[in-house]
């Protein structure tokens, strides 16, 4: 492990007002690209074979040109919100955790609120985590929702095909992992407590292990842009998935003693699964059987702050998380930065 | 008023562990830039007279080229840890509301627990949320803290000169107006309740009256990207000036009626001064005398997150504000998106 960092002790909550989670959604585009379409684009010199092996994607969506974020996130709040059988009306707060958005300024958010055609006025706000973005605004609701809020929609994930992909042909370690989606989670208040425990960290041993440079450092050297500034650099990957196996080990074993739990008493084990590789790393440290989790890698790439959720839905929308099963949600991503919940569905 | 949207009603905040406000803190690069000095690079047909007639700025702070805002934000979370006498370590979270940060991934608040050489990996995210950023950080500080946290730090601000200025020397009515500055806002956990009322809005209505429009539609659309790409839009100033009079009435009075107090009962009253002259008009329209407010701006320029907390910590430096007054502090900005409290230093 390369970090010396040590990782915070985790507090109990001091919640008197319980959430709980009322439904997800997931939100894909049509556009179905395999590693064939991606090799023949570039010209590269793969094969599809190489890449499923490698890294085990086998296809990932691509939004079209005129599609923005803020018409998947509106596409997902509505499905997310149908489903609990709640008005937009209904809701207090709209988080989202966002790569780049639509815009830099405003909020993304807020284009949702206009697209779902609120007549309310509600607080929303974006926020900027990498893949462990959903646990920070999963985090979040908790804590509004404690503190007066009824219903809190959470939204992740990003056009990310066209930013953290590199145009840069030569870097096929990255070309392939990008993929498009977005996710919904709707929270609201509860009388009985179904989060029993909650805990975010950093480590800034990894900064420079995997980041976007674009920033005010860049606005003011560079003269020359192009789109390669916002691709996803990763100078050593194999150092950014051992951090993840870690983060996981430490972030599961602080949620399990604070709970009293052992691993046997998941139903179901959800995390960030940035490569297929990284996945199931992550059940062999922890000692999970591969079917009481699920990885849609394969299907949809690096989705960055959507991975673990789709995951979740995934296990919801397959009827293999029933309601009272008890869940670990567990995010890592680029910071590095990451958490986890233990919760009740 | 053009909007026909609804505020929300304020809500009471189920609260059980109180918030204060422990100290707070401003940093700017040292470089003035005057009128004279931006007349001059860009060879514009202006003088300085005209510009402080116009929009009531003298000089505004540029970091130099070596500069990050990881740098000045490190810098002003040292000072408003040392003036509340707390040490980086006791710290439970940090919590940045940026423009743009140094890198879109990770998140600039990451980058500033290495320069403070922190040990402890605490939890650390960026928000993206324009000029009414810090209403929502503060907001977030006092709900964490009520379900368990001991110290947040909350900062705001960027080197916004870089981005939200105009690289058009033709568009002389925004290349004035940005500066560069960040501020720092250390709350602790009170045996008494000092945060008496928390209101935040937004309003989709003028999602496009200011916006920086670079993000996943402009990747996936440019060929030749500039730096043009990141300057603030504002169609139409005036819409925007006059939608920052209507909400400051509007978040202003549900403040006042959920608390009881009448606005001769607030002490000291801070908002964000996007011109003197917005300055101005809010202090009349809350018919607030000047003496109980500041306005930075012309010393400053538009300092994005950081124009309101600017302003309250000079009202602090200064003396004006003493502990045990009534606050009423408002941020208003791009969305629209803004919000309010009322507290008791």
């Amino acid at each position: 492990m390369l970090s010396t960092l040590n990782y915070p002790a985790i507090k109990s909550l001091t919640i008197d007002r319980y959430a709980r989670v009322l439904s997800t959604s997931v939100t894909v585009p049509e556009t179905v690209v395999t590693n064939d379409d991606i090799i023949k684009r570039y010209d590269l010199i793969a094969t599809d074979r190489a890449v499923q092996f490698a890294v085990g994607i086998k296809e990932r969506r691509y939004a079209d040109d005129h599609t923005l974020v803020s018409d998947l996130l509106a596409e997902t709040a509505l499905v997310c919100l149908d489903r609990a059988n709640v008005r937009p009306e209904q809701l207090d707060r709209i988080i989202y955790t966002k790569l780049m958005g639509d815009y830099i300024v405003p909020a993304t958010s807020i284009k949702v609120l206009q697209k779902l055609g609120m007549r309310s006025g509600i607080p929303a706000f974006d926020i900027a985590a990498a893949c462990s973005g959903f646990a920070h605004i999963l985090d979040m609701a908790i804590r509004y929702i404690d503190s007066g809020d009824d219903y809190v929609l959470i939204l992740g994930g990003d056009i990310s095909s066209r930013s953290a992909n590199t145009k840069n042909k030569k870097d096929t370690r990255t070309i392939f992992l990008s993929g498009d989606a977005v996710v919904g989670m709707l929270l609201g208040v509860s009388d009985e407590q179904h989060f029993l425990a909650s805990y975010l960290y950093t480590d800034n041993t990894y900064y420079e292990y995997s980041y976007i440079p674009f920033g005010t450092e860049m606005l003011n050297k560079t003269k020359a842009f192009d789109n390669t500034m916002f691709n996803m650099q990763m100078p050593d990957g194999m150092v950014v998935h051992e951090s993840v196996i870690d983060s996981c080990d430490i972030v599961a074993n602080k949620l399990l003693q604070h709970t009293g739990l052992s691993i046997d008493d998941i139903d179901v084990f959800i995390t960030s699964d940035q490569t297929t590789m990284t996945w199931e790393a992550q059940l062999r440290k922890m000692g999970v059987p591969r079917e009481k989790s699920a990885s849609l890698f394969h299907k949809y790439g690096n989705t960055v702050a959507a991975l673990a959720p789709v995951n979740l839905n995934e296990m919801i929308e397959s009827g293999r998380l029933q309601r009272g099963m008890t869940v670990m949600f567990l995010a890592h991503g680029a910071g590095a930065s990451g958490g986890g919940f233990i919760f009740t569905y």
